[in-house]
Order: C-alpha cells, then sequence, then structure tokens
C-alpha cells in the first residue's frame, strides 16, 4: 500500500499527497516508510521560509508571493526602492522558470489538527485556475521538535511529488519557527510596524537566520522605524563584498505593493546562493538525522531496555530527590549500551 | 572546588550563585557536577514562571510582582475586578512566607551571553534594600532545548541557595518559551492589547499552558477586547466545578495597578493546586531526563561508536540522497547497541 502510494505521490497525484502529509502528521510509522521510499526522488524543489508575525497580515504575503511567482514578471518599480541593492535588483529579470507550487502553511500554536483546514479550501480557492498550487496546513502534536521534522518530511513530499517550489510558511519567530525556517533554502523574515517588531528585529536569533527581510504593511506609521531598526543592526556586521547582505523589501500585501521586487530578491539571493546551498542542505540532513537517532534510542530504551513502569519508577525517584537527573541518565545509558 | 562551590551555594553565597549559573550556561560539564551535588536539597521552591509579550512593558511587570510579594498586603480594589472570582480573591489574605526571591530572565533571542547584564544591574537597583533578591539574565546558546534545560538548572541553583521563590521570566510565547513556563509550578502568560494578541490568545498552545492569565497595560485601548477573547475562548473549555478555570488579572505594571490581585490569584493557585503540584513536577523530571538521556546517547555515538569524520560522511550521503536520513538512523542505532 505504502508502494503504491510513493508511486501516486511521484506521479503528482494530488491526494496523494494529502495523504502522506496526514501520516506524517500523526507520525504514523508508515509516513517514515514513505519518506525512505520517495527521498530518492528529492532535493530537486527550491525551498522557500517565510516567517508571519502572529496576528499580522494573516497569509495575504504568501497568496500575493504565489500569484507573483507564477507569472513572468518586471519589477513595477511603482515602490521607491528603499536601497542602493534593490535599485540595481528592479534591472534584473526573474530567473524561476517553474510550474507549480506547494505550500505548508505551519501554525506551532494552531489547534487544527491536520488534514486541510477551513483557510486552505479559501485559499487554494484564490489560486483555483493554478491546477500547480497545493496548500496544506500542518499544526503541532507538542512533541518536542516534532513539527520542525514533520515539515520537513512534507516538504520532501511535495518535492516528490515535482514541486517546483516548496514555501513553507510559520507564524512567529520562536525557536521552533527558527528550526522550521532553517530547512529552507532560502529565509525570509517577515516584520511588521508597530507591533514590537522594532525591538525584536534586533535580537540575534532572528538577524542569523534572515536571508531577505520584509516590512509587510509598510504603508503603516513607524515602516521607516522599522527598517531603520533593522538596517542600523545589520550595520553592526561587517559583511564582506561578496557575502550576501540581507536585504530589506518593503512590501504591503493587500495591494501587492513590492512582492514583484520581493520575487527578485529571491532569485538573487538563489542566484549567489548556489555554492553554499549545498553546505546549508548538508547542515540540514546533520540536524535531521541526530533527531531521529535520539527519538529511536529512546523508543529502544523504553521498549526493550527498561522492564514496563520502569521509566516511570525512575522518574518518581527524581521528582522525590532521591536520585539527580543527571545520575539517573548516565545509568540508564549504561544499561542500554552494556 | 566543585564542593566548595555547592557548599557555598547551599549557604545562599550571590556569587557562588552568579558563578554555579554561568556553569550551566556554558554547558560546562561542571554545571551538571554541580546539579548532581545540590539536587537533593532542592524542590523547597516555589516556581513562578511568566511569559513576557515581545517589546511589552519591559521587566516592570516582574519588578512590581517582586514589590509586591516582598509585602504583606491587601487589594487594594482600586482597580474594578473584572470577574466574580476576582472579587472573591480581593478578600483572602495572601499565603506567601518567605525570606527571599531569585529571578531568571530568560530572553531566547537576546544576543546577550551570560553573565549579569546592565539590565540586571539596573534591575537589582531597584530592590537594593532588598538582600534577597537575586536577578540573572540568561540568553540562548542557539542548543535545541538547551535553554530550557540551562534554565531548569539555574531555578534548582536558586532553590538550593534558599531562594524561597525562584520567578523564571520568558519573552514570548513560541514552543522555547512553552518549554521553559513549563517547568514552574505556575505559569503566568502575559498578554498585551494592540499586538496582535488578540489572534495569539485564542490558540492552543498559550491556552494549554496558562494557570493564570495577565492582561497588562490594561489602561490602553482594546484591552476589554483582549479580555473578551480570551473569556470566549475559556468559555469553549467545560471546566469542572474543582477544575482550576485561568483567571484573567488586569494589570497596569507602571503604576502598580492589578498587582496586589495577581500575588493574590498565584496564592489562590498555589492553594488550588497542592494536589497536583507533585504531578507536574513529575512531569518536568520526566521530560528532563528524556531530553538528558537523548544527549548523551549522541555524544556517545560520536566519541565511542563512529569513527572520526564518519558522521559527516553519512550525513553527506545524506545529503547526496544515497540513503536516507530513516535508514541511516537505525544504522547508527544498530552499531551502537550491537
Amino acid at each position: 500500500m505504502t508502494a503504491t502510494l510513493a508511486e501516486r505521490i511521484l506521479a503528482g497525484d494530488p491526494r496523494a499527497i494529502a495523504r502522506a502529509i496526514s501520516l506524517i502528521e500523526d507520525e504514523d510509522a508508515s509516513g517514515a516508510d514513505l519518506v525512505r521510499a520517495i527521498f530518492g526522488h528529492t532535493g530537486r524543489a527550491y525551498l522557500i521560509g517565510v516567517t508571519r508575525p502572529p496576528g499580522a497580515g494573516k497569509s495575504t504575503l504568501v497568496d500575493r508571493l504565489i500569484t507573483n511567482l507564477k507569472k513572468p514578471q518586471r519589477s513595477q518599480s511603482s515602490q521607491r526602492s528603499e536601497t542602493k541593492e534593490l535599485s540595481a535588483v528592479s534591472a534584473v529579470s526573474p530567473v524561476f522558470s517553474f510550474s507549480s507550487i506547494g505550500v505548508i502553511a505551519v501554525d506551532p500554536t494552531s489547534p487544527f489538527s491536520g488534514g486541510a483546514v477551513l483557510g486552505d479550501r479559501l485559499r487554494m480557492q484564490t489560486h483555483a485556475s493554478d491546477a500547480g498550487v497545493f496548500i496544506r496546513s500542518m499544526a503541532t502534536r507538542g512533541h518536542l521538535g516534532g513539527l520542525a521534522r514533520a515539515t520537513g518530511d512534507a516538504a520532501l513530499v511535495l518535492d516528490a511529488a515535482g514541486k517546483d517550489i516548496v514555501i513553507i510558511e510559520t507564524v512567529g519567530v520562536g525557536q521552533d519557527e527558527v528550526d522550521i525556517i532553517r530547512t529552507a533554502d532560502v529565509s525570509i523574515v517577515t516584520l511588521v510596524p508597530g507591533t514590537g517588531d522594532e525591538v525584536q528585529a534586533l535580537k540575534a536569533g532572528i538577524m542569523e537566520i534572515a536571508d531577505i527581510f520584509v516590512v509587510n504593511k509598510a504603508d503603516r506609521e513607524g515602516a521607516e522605524r522599522l527598517v531603520s531598526a533593522v538596517e542600523s543592526n545589520l550595520a553592526l556586521h561587517a559583511y564582506g563584498t561578496e557575502e550576501w547582505r540581507p536585504p530589506i523589501v518593503k512590501t504591503v500585501a493587500t495591494t501587492g505593493q513590492g512582492i514583484p521586487e520581493l520575487v527578485e530578491t529571491i532569485a538573487r539571493f538563489r542566484a549567489h546562493s548556489q555554492g553554499t546551498q549545498a553546505l546549508r542542505r548538508k547542515t540540514r540532513s546533520e540536524y535531521r538525522l541526530r533527531e531521529l537517532v535520539s527519538q529511536r534510542f529512546m523508543d529502544h530504551l523504553e521498549r526493550n531496555v527498561l522492564a514496563k513502569g520502569e521509566l516511570a519508577a525512575i522518574v518518581d525517584r527524581i521528582a522525590t530527590r532521591e536520585v539527580d537527573p543527571y545520575s539517573a541518565a548516565n545509568e540508564l545509558l549504561r544499561r542500554a549500551l552494556k
């Protein structure tokens, strides 16, 4: 059955894709088998990660991005370019050539579990004329690191299904989102004026993961202040002449303003990072491997080494301070490896 | 040396506490040894976890909380109580009796690493007359789950040092913050009007961890709307008659309004949760144990099972699609356990 599902995925069948992502989201063992079956057919899609500030602009930005990615375009230059780099970009023609897009909308705080939620259906209607667009929401299972892994696996499914571009959209910029966005080939951090982002924009975690900054709702008061805040922080880094300096693209997703510039900036980053993309994907593979090994070892420990209820008894002894967690961990390791 | 440090911590020496937290933050092996040495002397402090929205109200709320916790008080009832529960609370006298407070201010996105940052010194001046107040910032090391573990260990140090109350303050409500706040005996989620919290407040992750909601800057426009949004969401849950229904406390930290009510609400939660606190601490212990075991197994694998550079070679083969991560993980496990 899994073999058939894998075949159907490779043929690009949307129902098979949806079914596969459900298996992955449920952390079903057949989900892992499926990833093993399709893995050799992945690595071709370009992964675009986009963070979305809580409560900011819904998914309008990504919807606009899909629309703009799908048509050949030139910058309308209707927006005054903020930096010299952006002016230069406007003259470059987009390099994306593709036929289909997959979108995974991740909300680590959403109570919706699995399946296409109402929002997906509404969004798919927007792109109804585009048979190549597949949109799917994923929610957290409360499992440590589980969401980043599930997102990565879902991206593999879309990749194997022949999607040329996979957009991973996630809410917020906590550790979870950083992990998710790190799985992408390009990481786009979206900020919105007047939401405290001026402060948050200066924090290290975000500065480190962003390849491109988007200041959305750029027609709002405080947009220039937010751009300046990001600029001043970028100024603290000494970027080499060959090094990518994250540009700031101003957008108004509701009107589409700035979206062509964003598409061009993504294309420019892709061209610039051709040499480093392999390294980035390697880092991603290592992270993934480490996480899987840890998880499987814990499963082994509970199933094959410890008696039923033994882990609970050890936990009790830690809770009552009879043993400390470090000593308990060492003892468990000793037993598993003897 | 560690033994001496442990002795000095048990004697409540602030310099020893600071040194110990630095060791823990650096993920130094002696930090683990230290926790083992003091662990038997922990479990007495009451842990209060407080989330702080990004860019919202700095640490004023926690500073006010410290001040109010330290003085015997009654509700001034200057604030119109929002719910019947709150009116009832106002008549209850606080049950906290203690002599010293420790504060760990966690900022997962902060670039500041270790040591008392300027902010700590400024905050400590505010509480200068209170010899019993110890404040310390902690920043992320970028290590998966590392910050939650380090925060938990730092709380153990303050606990062993005789702090009766340990406040763990963290920015945001991502997975990292959820993990951090879960290590506390009471989890307080702070929301602020006009920051998109109206939307975020309705998301499951937050609803699940909050024992008490604080709507800070309650004098701002939109405060009532935010309270209503949380209320409507709470209404979706069918709380049993004996079950704790998270109250919403409105505060204006800058003026101190609502802080006495917050202290009383914390006291009321503590009294209510006496029966379940042990279970909560057990869950915390299990989480901690699992994380430690996983980490140590990976260390063992790299040091004792794999040849130098072998992990990198396996990662390369995953990156080039020669092997899938699930098969690679299984093979690594087989070799480690043979």
